[in-house]
């Protein structure tokens, strides 16, 4: 075997978790990104450019075996000129159909999934239609660059709607019901195509509970039925199927009244799937390198029936309390700490939902000691 | 926290694997070797110079925190002139008893472990003296720089001890009685000292299996009685306290007449503890980064009851076959093939014996039609 070369597009943790689960395959990695400090950096040579620096992109994929990214707003007439040149997955209609909450929904609804109301607002009179049609609370989100909870904002109040809007930039945005729900719940699945036979798996599903818009943990598997995971499952298989999707992707539900509202999908790793590190055969990260390179996947298989994953954010921790309670695994993504920012997260695995749940309050415990 | 810098003295696959279990916990990777070529370079800046400049040396460590090593025989003057700048560990006093087989039996000796009979050839008249005292069938070692079977020779006949010698070059030897032994089993162990309180940990103990001088598989646990396994830990624990150890080390024994004779120890991780990196709630590179930071050991529980790993030795597979077994990890070291080298390893983990001793056998076989 020659050896294989990897690039990533965006130098974050994602890229920094997708590198260290590769290495070991005998593939190397390189990355781009706009900043000279993006952590990934520690793994891989990094290249420093721009998005819209097409040339910079192609020298950068040169001698690359297959690409992939991180970031997922890499802009159109980039990804064109890289296309030609090398193998891009996750695909661009993946990428454009989760980059456009309003294309994203429409192609849910073809997917036969339910999602929650939901209406676009590209004017003033838009959203007043929107906002009429769609009811009172209400959510408006920015329709691309939205991520942890920017450029979105709840309007309870219909003469509210035109300010809320004017203060995300009064840009096209959707006005989405807000779903009183009893659960959010995310899937993280991979596909693979190998000599053409498409391979697909899921891990278990994982239940999110978010703070201040960013995801606080996830524990997995979800506390609902077999009969809503499996439906959770099998959305994630059309959804593959629809997109021919080549990677791992996340799609994120409500769970309302016992049942399952699509919210939106990540055609990426995801942050609930962090868990799968040490808790699963496989972990999303090797499992994504894997499709990307047309490799076969590895099990999905949870390897204690119980995991969580505990995001660190807006701190550094010192890691000496962290790493002296023997239940924890600590991830530090070697960024600096910054309000909201993702700095790195802490994964515990279990027997039991209880001796679980008492791991993840330790770990929440040995983080807040350690001047974090 | 300020980020942690270490340095690794070679880059090797040790190095290499090192890093990738480290750098999870925000701690960066620099490697010293004299090749350009070195594996480890993937995941950390590589530093190309010569074991004997101190100069270079120095230049290197500057900046770290703490600086470890995965090869064995640096010069002691270099040494020196390390140990003036930064903390290295494992310490001069593990290194000095290791590297010299004559020095390390009579420290074994000191501890109270028992050891095959064996003697000091200096010279051919004391070559004569060794085989007359020690007997027929015995080996012949180098003191120093011997590994993976180079620098030995088996001695059956006492008048072939001379040929043998002047074989491996005339150069000072230890030479040993051959055990009969039913087995060959390793401990791995760990030892870190936290704000003065020392801290052991040891891994189940392994068996291993080896061709042509090379370590073939490793199982874990050995299969020996749980009193055995006790002494092979309390003999780990023994050494490491001896030496005031800090790192990951191994100790080998033979198991003879069920009776623990130890062969030999490394003071570094180890090929039979790689299949730690799955298997293991903590992997051995990630607890020899902890020790040499200062930091609590975590766990060496094993995750699954039984674990074993499969060398990959003299060639570079392609991945396809291997990843297509889900009981496979794969860990290629993104070294070019050679006889005799080993460019990789395969772990697998099971609930039984039986269920084990079936994927091993998966593994060999994927290995071999894997183009190797």
């Amino acid at each position: 075997m020659s050896e294989r070369t990897v690039g990533i597009l965006g130098g974050g943790q994602l890229g920094r978790m997708l590198a260290l689960a590769g290495t070991p395959l005998g593939i190397r990695f390189r990355f781009f990104d706009p900043s000279p400090d993006a952590c990934a950096r520690d793994v891989g040579a990094l290249t420093v450019g721009t998005w819209d620096d097409a040339n910079a992109l192609c020298l950068f994929v040169r001698g690359c075996d297959a690409v992939t990214f991180e970031f997922e707003n890499v802009p159109t007439s980039s990804l064109d000129a890289l296309e030609s040149i090398v193998r891009v997955q996750p695909s661009r209609l993946a990428l454009a159909t989760s980059s456009d909450r309003i294309r994203e929904k429409r192609f849910f609804q073809s997917c036969g999934l339910a999602v929650q109301p939901f209406a676009e607002v590209g004017s003033a009179a838009e959203l007043d239609i929107a906002v009429a049609t769609v009811g009172v609370p209400g959510i408006l989100k920015t329709r691309t660059l939205g991520y942890d909870g920017k450029g979105q904002r709840i309007v309870r109040d219909a003469r509210a709607a035109q300010s809320a809007w004017e203060s995300i930039g009064a840009v096209p945005c959707i006005y989405e019901a807000l779903v009183p729900f009893d659960r959010e719940v995310s899937i993280v699945a991979a596909r693979t195509v190998v000599e053409g036979a498409a391979q697909f798996d899921a891990y278990p599903l994982g239940e999110n509970v978010h703070r201040d818009g960013i995801l606080h943990t996830t524990i997995t598997p979800a506390r609902v039925s077999d009969a809503l995971a499996l439906q959770a499952r099998d959305a994630a298989r059309t959804v593959a199927e629809h997109l021919n999707y080549v990677g791992v992707f996340a799609i994120e539900f409500f769970v309302a009244d016992g049942i399952l509202i699509v919210n939106e999908m990540a055609p990426r790793v995801h942050n609930s799937g962090h868990w799968t590190i040490e808790g699963a055969v496989t972990s999303q990260f090797e499992n994504h390198i894997r499709a990307v390179c047309g490799l076969p996947l590895g099990s999905c298989a949870p390897k204690l029936p119980w995991n969580a994953m505990l995001n660190i954010v807006g701190c550094v921790p010192s890691p000496e309390k962290i790493l002296s309670d023997p239940a924890c695994k600590l991830h530090l993504y070697g960024k600096a700490a910054r309000a909201g920012r993702k700095t790195g997260h802490i994964n515990v695995s279990a027997q039991s939902e209880r001796a679980l749940i008492e791991s993840l309050a330790q770990a929440e415990q040995a983080l807040a000691h350690s001047s974090c």
